[in-house]
């Protein structure tokens, strides 16, 4: 599955005093760890971190770089600070993310295309997150749509049907898998299909078990992408695991040291 | 999920032991902790243990009996043991298991009838167990069929299409998948859809890990029961939060506990 590690985000308190600071060491070392466990992308996200979000995504965004050369993703909601970083951003980037309503869909899916990145596109329009199963395919269907009107290919485009916490809304990850299991078939290939994955599990007890059920329920019913935490050894495991159970890789007794030597 | 506790079975040591010394001690206590930790059945598999697999076979029932009202699993392919045994089953019980060759289905959906018992249903044939999620499906077919022409209601049939080790067999776990979430549109009500869920990781390293990666899997894919290891904490856990996350049961801080509680 393609890993892209969440750790890099103000919302996390190490994250939030290194980009006030501007010190490069914990946003490297988490670059370079999240790297090292498996991530294939690494999410950007300043949070509540700084006034000026632009200058500090390109902080992010050069400071990142100097040790990686995964594609970085660019996560903000606002046109403003995607329309300013992500032109400059060397190398592969995503731009994480834009809502599925005509106008603010045909901007982004064009900066992607203009800019070579790879979008994110989640199932939310004016009315928010759908309650129901029908209006997240509905929506994908209309992202999918616009990127193949645009020229934007679909291994570059990445539709997340929005996963809301179990805890507030009990019906919701069933939902979404139901979800998934319909986007996966709405081209071929498909776009690839993300989650936010720790959303499942907030302000919820036992998180990590919570967000490893999730994920192998959710790779099963055909995600194959999330923004999650590498540094999480057990849901490594478990989506290792998933996809040798899945027949994408074929069992050795170290399959899992197998699968991380293959990085 | 309907757990049956595979623990009371001749191929663990200290059960085989305790058999053939007709000591009744350990399988009473693991008749006592199976149950305690969720069981709703319970397994009894006489395996190599003795020469006299009928007689073994009472004296198993008479002593778990002893301490338990749950349904008994008879665990046993053959014909002669289910006749003697499972007319003397008091209470509950459940014959484990018939093939679906169509005079051996006939012979044990009839013992099923006559005692009142429930009966598993394995989908395989003379020509051993289907290489392909379509053959799996058709024999899981003529189970249902043979079970609804004599009588026998849904609740009380359980199809198992069959779980091989992923290290022999790596497609096999994803077509049980696909022929999972096709038998449960079988009928309405479906028959209970059951696996062996120690068997995909027979002979493999990391065995815990992937029999519950597997069973969340299975479950999420229309799975309610397998003969599997209630003592296995962390597999009853990843049980537990699937339902959770499946919209079953209803978050609360204390939810593990709380389903326990429920017991």
């Amino acid at each position: 599955m393609y890993v892209i590690g969440e750790r890099i985000n103000g919302m996390f308190k190490d994250v939030r005093g290194s980009i006030r600071k501007h010190d490069t060491k914990v946003i490297q070392e988490l670059a370079r760890a999240q790297a090292q466990a498996g991530a294939r992308a690494l999410d950007l996200n300043v949070g509540p971190a700084s006034a000026d979000a632009a200058g500090a995504m390109l902080w992010l965004v050069e400071t990142v770089r100097a040790v990686s050369d995964l594609p970085l993703c660019i996560d903000s909601p606002k046109w403003e600070i995607q329309k300013q970083v992500v032109p400059r951003v060397p190398g592969q980037k995503i731009i994480n993310s834009t809502k599925a309503d005509a106008e603010e869909l045909d901007r982004f899916v064009g900066l992607a295309v203009e800019t070579g990145a790879g979008l994110v596109g989640l199932t939310i329009d004016q009315q928010g997150v759908p309650a129901t199963v029908e209006k997240r395919v509905e929506l994908g269907a209309a992202i999918a749509s616009k990127a193949l009107e645009r020229g934007l290919p679909m291994e570059r485009l990445f539709i997340d049907p929005i996963i809301l916490p179990v805890n507030v809304a009990p019906q919701q990850p069933g939902n979404v898998l139901s979800a998934l299991s319909q986007l996966k078939m709405l081209s071929d290939p498909p776009p690839h299909l993300l989650l936010g994955l720790s959303n499942v599990s907030q302000n919820c007890s036992n998180r990590e078990l919570i967000n490893r059920t999730y994920l192998i329920m959710a790779l099963a019913a055909g995600l194959d992408s999330a923004i999650m935490d590498p540094l999480d050894a057990e849901l490594m495991n478990a989506a290792i695991t998933t996809e040798l159970l899945q027949g994408h890789s074929i069992y050795c007794d170290s399959f899992l040291d197998a699968h991380r030597m293959r990085r």
